[in-house]
């Protein structure tokens, strides 16, 4: 059978799906896109097991067919064709030729049947009230995502924690991430849903999804074991994390009652130089607040380097010293680098920071969780 | 002792200076600057034992002093400055304390006995007979060297190819590269100087000056032993290759006496295209030529995956078929991707064929040569 398609076309919908494909995998199977030609539609799927992107496109064809082509090389041969229309004939002997006006090429495919089945969604074979839908702006989740994703651990030994917890309840959407020693805490509170429940989306749905999030609205389906996140023109299909997503409340301290206020970026400018003399160890620094000067401090002994700044900044609390990991602060400081000034609240040398922007956002809350480390002297 | 220095300042004298310090080396003193403060100057220098990179800036400053400081920690902590004056002050316990409006830093230095000795140009204590120079446009040397370097051979066992050879003679100022596959003849016929020579420069000496060449001009000190390149703010210093470069003259080949011209770009897109379907082994690519067509096809057996292409040419030699190692071939038009068209002289499937610009440049010779490999049909 044979098809057509132009090249430039072909070219975008590969882009947007070949983020699945995985570089490396005990599966070559995975290596290929999934070409599902019905109704003079095609549709392109690639999948690592774990996500799964899909994009169609129209084109002029009178037969149905699905086959596997070998994703990167397909994809590099179609980024360097010029703006051409391609004529795509799969043979009986297991090759597909590609033939446009200046040359002709071929390649090998392989049989469709051994492909991963990725779910579909809205899916008519669950029952309605096993899945849940909403819509959210794409600008504004990518939001939500930018600014937590970075907190996300890396752990294999507590897989709940690499994911990102959306939660929905009379509060509104919420999405927490957290390794141990950061946490964040946005709140979307205008979106209200009839529904109660916690899903965890694993880190690399995160990833993929922000290099497609547009200013379009996009909409998502949630079943017990999946997530859809449907964009105009390309669909990514995730697994769910199925663990227990640790009880968070319980981390955030509801007593810190000395306020610290500094510029966002006076502080991150410090943080930024005084890791260059924290130690490689223990990354440490530490600030010592008092009245309206903060210093913030580092030594790296090996060294033989050291340094020291002061800054000004409102406080109302105790004459305080704490030590930091230097970068997990310039994360969280980097990730409200938009903010003109931030809140600090502190209890003691001991016990979890928590970190605001000053300035409220229209139905959103958005709140950082930093575990001090210990000072030597 | 104490200087002054304006950080911006001092970040632009680092910056041309740092790419000497070697990144790994078994010698840690090389991870360092040398800070000579004489007579109002300071004056920083890097080396990494094969070249050398010196450059000047205007202090204020009472006494003189040598000492060394920790590369790196030194220029990260500079750039991270903002624009501000900074005080130096060199103390006896082997710290360096530095002093800025809003901090202070501390770092240690070491003696500068045992950093190696930097030959200087024009030197007095050689005669006038053992020093050549010259000068030459920045650009044109690095339009010169842009288009040569690429075919500097990376094999060890041949030290005198891993070096650019420059050549003085009665044709004029000569650059020639080559791995043994492929070689770059540049000749500038109207630098004739008063000296026959030939001084092999090294490929890091070439990349470095690559980063530093502007439309100034470069003055340029040739000793047996050492090259220096002045430019109006640093000064590049390189050892020579102390090895006879081979005979270039003996494998360019006289008699080819069919021509092939393409255009440069046409031929270039197919050869990328080409390259995805060549085998990963031989990265075999072949050429067909006859009358006015010139196909061009590639295949990798192993993964069922073949190209063909053709495109106009003008030909004027017998029916040939020659195959090329796609990614040399690639190289090439790479480096000649300012001509709109080029003129390939061929003879057999065996033997080298030269490449050049159809366009004259005025006091330019520049010739490519490419072997062939083996067809097995």
């Amino acid at each position: 059978m044979e098809f057509k398609v132009n090249s430039k076309e072909l070219e975008k919908v590969l882009s947007k799906v070949f983020p699945a494909v995985p570089s490396r995998t005990p599966m070559p199977i995975l290596e290929n896109f999934l070409f599902d030609i019905n109704d003079g539609a095609l549709t392109v799927y690639a999948t690592d097991l774990e996500i799964s992107l899909k994009s169609s496109l129209n084109i002029v064809s009178d037969e149905n067919a699905k086959v596997l082509l070998p994703a990167k090389l397909l994809y590099d041969i179609i980024k360097s064709l010029r703006d051409t229309s391609i004529n795509f004939e799969i043979l009986q002997n297991g090759k597909v030729n590609l033939t446009t006006d200046h040359g002709k090429y071929s390649i090998s495919y392989l049989d469709s049947d051994d492909f991963p089945d990725i779910p579909s969604f809205p899916n008519e074979s669950l029952e309605n009230e096993d899945i849940n839908e909403f819509s959210i702006n794409g600008n504004d989740l990518r939001f939500a995502l930018e600014k937590s994703a970075f907190a996300l651990s890396k752990e294999e030994m507590r897989p709940a924690m690499m994911g990102a917890l959306f939660e929905f309840s009379d509060d509104g959407f919420r999405i927490v991430t957290t390794d141990g020693h950061r946490l964040v805490n946005l709140l979307r509170k205008d979106i209200k849903l009839n529904f109660q429940q916690q899903y965890i989306v694993p880190e690399r749905a995160i990833s993929v999804l922000l290099k497609l999030l547009d200013e379009r609205d996009v909409k998502i389906y949630l079943s017990k074991s999946h997530i859809s996140f449907g964009m105009n023109d390309i669909e990514l299909i995730s697994r769910l994390i199925k663990h227990k997503y640790p009880d968070y409340r319980s981390v955030i301290p509801l007593e810190n009652e000395f306020q610290l206020k500094v510029k966002t970026k006076e502080l991150h400018d410090v943080i930024k130089r005084m890791m260059l003399f924290s130690s490689t160890n223990t990354r440490r620094v530490k600030f010592s607040i008092k009245d309206n000067n903060l210093q913030i401090s580092a030594e790296d002994i090996d060294l033989g380097a050291s340094g020291t700044e002061n800054i000004l900044c409102e406080y109302d609390g105790e004459p305080l010293d704490i030590g930091f990991n230097s970068s997990y602060v310039n994360d969280i400081l980097s990730h409200l680098n938009t903010e003109e000034e931030i809140l600090i609240k502190l209890h003691s040398p001991t016990k979890a920071v928590i970190i605001f922007p000053t300035k409220e956002k229209e139905n959103l809350d958005l709140m950082m969780l930093l575990m001090p480390v210990r000072l030597n002297n």
